[in-house]
């Protein structure tokens, strides 16, 4: 069975977006979804660049394009009580679920929680009353957050992650395809139905080899 | 008549793959076109952001994405020699067209001219020959384009543009409203056709003023 591997944080919007179409794809392709949580902000520190939220021109704009996303999708919006916030403790309470199923219930209650409800995915007893409804072991999972094993893990991840060629969130990744974007889950969809069709790798080369003639 | 501003540079392979697909949305709609070139590197600087190209893992993933929109769009896709390469000349040539028709025109080819077909767009002969085969008059065009006027002409249609909201290219603005990237045509579309739910105002505000709990 093919994996989809879901790359978020639940400072995105846009992760929130992408997961409330995952299942759909997951069925009609018959694959599994793995989420892996990952830190925006270290992804962003190494490459030196700001999230979309931490431009004010852009920030606006985003926050529009979100919502244009949420009504095509019909999905509640309302957005968590700060923004940007520390996503550490949600980060590491879902990396500490280890079956990857539970862990992507889990994933999408997070999100929905975050992005649909308003609720604080910094406060505790928030993570763990979403967890409950998932029929999880909140506390268990909470208490596993603040060991080291699971902060390293997740860091480790994100390195991973890295190593993979994801730059952003959400990414899904397919076996060595990465799709970035909630607005790339129709290619997603086209590559596991067999319908996108595969660029020439010698062509993309070329494309990434061309010498730059100007830089700023 | 509604009309369709197209801010871009010549830079964007996705300038050249929205440029593609805005007669079909423009007649569909019975809008018109008004391209307003700019400058994208000023853009950035000002933002402070550095350009897809310009990250190198964000990069190959640039190059990909972009084949595979050429391959859905079934356009041809050799891309220009150098990139990034300086874009002032072209851009100032298309500034110093006056006529909103005939720099649509010109916009197009030279967006084909670089993307479609590998030509040199910092080289005035290969501006002049695209020009011509548009039936424009390349040679007066290029002279004007040294013109202090239209020099400053394009610093002040980038600066325009940004007050506008634009922080990347392409951008198409109609009225008010703004539609970023060859990848929200689709949105840009439904709005012209009265199918995209407006945003609320107040609950786009309520998101963007939400205040941020932490902070890189």
């Amino acid at each position: 069975m093919t994996t989809i591997s879901f790359y978020f944080d639940p400072i995105s919007p846009y992760a929130y977006l992408a997961a409330s179409q995952l299942d759909a794809i997951a069925t009609e392709t018959s694959c599994s979804i793995e989420p892996i949580p990952i830190l925006l902000a270290a992804v962003l520190n190494q490459l030196g660049q700001k999230g979309p939220a931490e431009i004010e021109i852009k920030r606006r704009y985003t926050m529009l394009d979100v919502l244009r996303w949420a009504d095509t999708y019909q999905l509640p919006l309302v957005g968590p009580p700060t923004h940007p916030f520390n996503p550490l403790l949600p980060l590491r309470v879902l990396t500490a679920i280890g079956d990857p199923r539970a862990r992507w219930s889990a994933t999408k209650r997070l999100l929905e929680a975050a992005w649909g409800e308003g609720r604080d995915l910094t406060v505790a007893a928030v993570l763990v009353g979403a967890l409950h409804e998932r029929g999880l072991d909140g506390e268990a999972y909470l208490q596993q957050a603040q060991d080291p094993v699971i902060k390293s893990e997740l860091r480790q991840n994100t390195e991973t992650a890295m190593g993979c060629g994801v730059f952003g969130v959400p990414t899904c990744r397919v076996g060595e395809v990465i799709f970035w974007g909630n607005d790339r889950l129709s290619f997603l969809n086209a590559h596991l139905l067999g319908t996108l069709p595969a660029v020439d790798e010698g062509r993309l080369q070329s494309l990434i080899s061309r010498p730059a003639s100007a830089m700023r």
